[in-house]
Parts: structure tokens; C-alpha cells; sequence
């Protein structure tokens, strides 16, 4: 090799360094104290050392790139501010460590099958996946791949409790909807309804269970329960069914702050004020949660961090042979406002 | 091979076509009749045939695979409804050829860096680029990669009209925007205001030129020029900025819907009815401008047909040892409603 295309052991030499502690910072392998790497960046830049991906890539396996799967359409997620943090959050975290993020959405069962040629292929180290629906085959890909995979979100498809090798971060929906719906039975309201998102998914069926666990019923009372869809328009929806039943409710849990700002819509559009006639709770704390008109009552989950998280669980597991199933949970919190 | 195993041969002979008519639609390689394809789709199905995405990397140099770019953080991609409907349209294209789309997000030197790698590094078969600012890096990442690109929106890097391998796709800016300030001079305004975009970006830049050649002016007047940044707060502070300059404008032309919107915002505050005090055109025909109070008068811009058009032109590319500089300008129409 010509001078002009130093080697790793110019570079090692240049550093001081072992030729493996250049390998491993070039690599994104954690381990390596950040002094060192420090001094292996500095040398990689002034030497102008250019890594050869191609056999980078078959001598450790890395390709220096995670894909993120979400199972959604990319109306949803693009509408959805959830995604938009998580990102936020993993690519802060992937970039970090110079792995390259790639986006990929799959909806129908061809989406799936390319999806899971592309992951077996070798083009990824890594995978982060959002398996938001019961039962879809993001397990089946991610075992079928080979590849480290964090899933975000507690997942739902039939044995997920016993899989041996389930790594998986999620906020904690139970408490977060307990806290919400403590603090409007606190605030004397006993018609308390509840606007759920789609219960096929596990945010909102774990959040109808905080509901629940705080009124002490293994169910909803139906006259007390209608079906949202985590989107404005859902909610706007719901909040007219249950105020068209009878009693109304003095009192409104919305599983996301969409749903919550639906509400609010209708409640205003029927003349009644917020929180004397109908408190309004939401979830998410999203930025338009502070904006809206009273401002919302909400609990605030840390989805940037959630993000992150995932990010550095599958870094650890980029070096595995064999990773351990383990989860984290991460706690939420209630933010009061003037709408309950 | 075992009979667990079908090769090529035996598709082509239950389907009675050619191994290369398989080969091209395993491939997805446009030109094959659609009941040529679906015979063979069906034969793969039965048979079970699994192309070998090793062996036909190798020899197609075929990921099937391909790269979405967008030179914006991911804050600004998933809260501006253009990339969603972009992305709409290239995945619809993509999907119907079997091609995964994988998306990615540049936004400082470390990412264009490791995004060059990656494309450089074999594993997409083509990409697709959004480069929006004057100057960003992305052609020289498209050219180092040695893959197709089609670059969606005109670009703006030094000697690109003299490009001999540049392809592209926009939507006619200046003529819509044309069309908007034409409509405002014949309901008989006379000081028409603009609010433009970042004028580091062409669609931005492009707009304004319309509006010129309207006004046949070589550029805005100073006092009735405001920046924006595309966003909402940015178009109600530059509308409040106009209105404190004196004569104040009786018609606006905003560069897009998220600034018409926020204009509105200020236009109520202030007391002034929309559109008798002072009429307001935006541009992009998003959701929200038809539900505005009141409903705004735009331009349309069909984006997912944008999308669609640039996966299209990169299939041909695919096939194409040297792909020919071209481009796709798409129409754009004014859509009257309330607001002017």
C-alpha cells in the first residue's frame, strides 16, 4: 500500500496504540477508553486513513449500519411525533458511535418478506424494531436474520414471555395511566371515561389496564368506554359518543394527547368548558399539549431516551455471541395543567 | 440442489417462459410482460423458490435495494408533510417493483461521511436524493457511491446545468407561484406582499422568481418582502413585521401553506379580516389549508406523483450503463378558495 493510503498499522504506530485498539475505534466497537480514542481519531485524521469497508466488513461482519423497522405506513408515521423522538433519540446514539441509521417502514406482507431478505443478506449489523401490533412477523424476520435486534415497545406476539433471547424498552403505559387517572378520582370526578387507541397494541391496551387498576374494575364499564384511534379525528369522535350517552362523563383518560385534543374539539364545539363541565387528561406530552386551549393535563413519557436506550442495548449486543433477554422500563410521569 | 431448493430452471420450466425471464423478474428488471411476470410470480410461489440474494448480488450486482437521502434532521423530515407524501410515492413504485426503500437522514459533515460509505460500500442498487440547500454535499456522495441517482427537486450546486449525468425531478415553483400573484393582481391588489422560504433552498428561491415575473420587478421591494423559514411561527412573525411597515400590504403571497397559515394566525390577531383587510395565497395544498379559517387559496403540487416519478426514472436508470441527464418538471395549479 502507497503511502498515500496509510494502513492500520501506520495508524497504530502514529497513535502509539495497539493495531487492535485502532481496529476496535474504527470499527465503533465500545471498550476502548476515550482517551485513546481520542488519540486514534486524531491520527486516523491526520494520516488521512481511509478504512476498506468491504473487507472491514468481512473480517468483523460490520457494515457500520442498524436498520430501524417500523410496522406502520409511513402516513402514520410520518403524522405521529412518537416516531419522529424515537429517531431522535437512536440516531443521536447511533451516531455516536458512526453506525448509519436506516429507515425502513413495512405495512403489507410483501413489505415484510423484502425486509427480511434484506436483514439475512448481511447489509445490516444490527436491527431496532417497533412491533406495535400483536402478532405481526417482526420476530419471525429479526430470528430469521441472525441479527441483534432491540424491539421497542413491550411486545405481544404468543410465547413473548418466555423467549430466551428477547431484548426490549419500553415506557412504563401502566403507570403512567394510573398516575393520570388518580389525579382526576383526587380531584373528586366520578364518571370517568376512557378514550382508548387500537387494542391490538400494547400501549394502549397496558394504558387501559392503568385505567382500570386506579377504579378497581377488571374491565371498562362500557358506557364509559369508546374506541379512538390515536388520531384527532378518533378522539373527536369518542368524546361525541360519550357525550351523547347518558349520564355524560365529568371526566375523560385519552390514551394519547391526539386523542385528548380531539376531545377537547367536540367538548367546545358542544359549549362545555374544560375542566368545570368535562376534565380532560392525555398521554404523550407532546409540544401541542402545552399549546392547546385550556393547556392539557398529560403524562410525560422520555421517548427521546427510550430511543437512546434501545440504541446502546444493541451496541452491547453488536458484541455478543449471545445476548440476554432483559428489558428496561422506563418511568412516566404526570404533568398537570389546566384542562383536569 | 435439492427439490427443497427449486432453482431458476425448474420456475422457468413450470412457467414455461425463459431462465431469463425469471431472472428478470426475480431481479425486478423492468420489460417483462405483466402476464409474463405474473406467470412466473405465481410459479414462484408454488415452487417456493428462494432467489439467492448472495449469489445474485454477485452476479446482477443487484441489492435489491434502494436508498431514500434527505439532507434534513429528522425533526424537520417528519414534521413537514412534503416528505411524507414523497415518500408515499417512491415506496408505492418501489414496492411494486420489490424494491426496499431505505431511508436516511444526513445532517452534519460525520453523516455525509458515513452515508458515502455505506452507499459506496455495495449495498443499493441506487439512489434517490433530496438536496435542498445550495452547496450540500450530496452530488459528490451520488458520484463517489458510482451508483443512479435521481435527485428530487432542482439542484442548485455549482455547474449543475452543465451536468451530463444529472437527473431530476421538481414541480414547476415558478409557475405556480406565478399563478398565485397572477390571481392576486386581477381581484385587483396592488400591494402584494411575499413571505418566502430559506432562499439557500430552490423551491424557495424559485417562488420568489415568480412572483417577480409577475410584478416584472428583478426583485421584491424591500418593504414588502419578509423572510420565513417554511414554518408557522416563521409566517406570523413575518406577516406581524409587514403589517408594522407602513403602508401595510392588502395581499400576501406565502411560500408555502405552514407560513399562510401562520400569517392567518396574525391576521386574526390583529383584527384584520381575511380576505377584505388583506387576501392571503399560500403554495404546497396540504391537508390543513382547506380546513383553515378561512380555507386557503393555494397551489397544488401533486408530491406523490413527484415520488412515483423519481422511482420510475431510477428503475430505468438501473438497466442503464450510462444513464442520460434529464429532467421532469410537473405542473402545478392554483386551487381558489376563501382566502383570496
Amino acid at each position: 500500500m502507497s503511502a498515500a493510503h496509510p494502513t492500520l498499522e501506520a495508524v497504530a504506530a502514529h497513535a502509539g496504540v495497539s493495531r487492535a485498539t485502532v481496529s476496535r475505534v474504527v470499527n465503533g466497537t465500545p471498550g476502548v477508553r476515550p482517551e485513546l480514542r481520542e488519540k486514534v481519531k486524531r491520527s486516523v485524521a491526520e494520516l488521512g486513513y481511509v478504512p476498506n469497508s468491504a473487507a472491514r466488513s468481512l473480517v468483523t461482519r460490520r457494515t457500520g449500519a442498524v436498520a430501524v423497522v417500523i410496522a406502520e405506513p409511513e402516513t402514520r408515521v410520518f403524522a405521529d411525533p412518537f416516531f419522529a423522538r424515537q429517531l431522535r433519540g437512536i440516531s443521536r446514539e447511533l451516531s455516536a458511535n458512526d453506525l448509519q441509521l436506516l429507515l425502513m417502514l413495512v405495512e403489507d406482507e410483501a413489505d415484510y418478506q423484502r425486509v427480511g431478505r434484506y436483514l439475512a443478506g448481511g447489509h445490516v449489523d444490527g436491527t431496532l424494531m417497533f412491533s406495535l401490533h400483536v402478532n405481526d412477523p417482526l420476530r419471525g424476520i429479526a430470528a430469521a436474520s441472525g441479527l441483534p435486534t432491540v424491539f421497542g415497545g413491550r411486545p405481544w406476539w404468543p410465547g413473548w414471555e418466555d423467549d430466551a433471547s428477547l431484548v426490549y424498552v419500553d415506557t412504563d403505559n401502566r403507570d403512567g395511566a394510573r398516575q393520570a387517572v388518580r389525579h382526576l378520582v383526587e380531584r373528586g370526578h366520578r364518571r370517568i371515561a376512557v378514550i382508548t387507541g387500537p387494542l391490538d397494541q400494547t400501549s394502549a391496551v397496558d394504558r387501559l389496564a392503568g385505567y382500570c387498576d386506579v377504579l378497581d374494575v377488571p374491565e371498562p364499564d362500557p358506557a364509559l368506554h369508546a374506541h379512538g384511534d390515536f388520531t384527532v379525528d378518533g378522539g373527536a369522535r369518542a368524546m361525541a359518543e360519550l357525550l351523547d350517552r347518558s349520564p355524560a362523563p365529568d371526566a375523560v383518560f385519552a390514551g394519547n394527547d391526539l386523542m385528548a385534543t380531539g376531545a377537547l374539539r367536540t367538548l367546545r364545539a358542544r359549549g362545555l368548558g374544560v375542566p368545570d363541565d368535562v376534565a380532560v387528561v392525555g398521554y404523550d406530552d407532546l409540544d401541542p399539549a402545552a399549546w392547546s386551549d385550556p393547556p392539557l393535563t398529560t403524562v410525560r413519557q422520555d421517548i427521546v431516551r427510550m430511543g437512546e436506550i434501545m440504541a446502546r442495548m444493541l451496541l452491547e449486543d453488536l458484541n455478543e455471541p449471545e445476548p440476554k433477554a432483559r428489558s428496561v422500563i422506563i418511568p412516566t410521569e404526570l404533568v398537570v395543567r389546566a384542562s383536569a
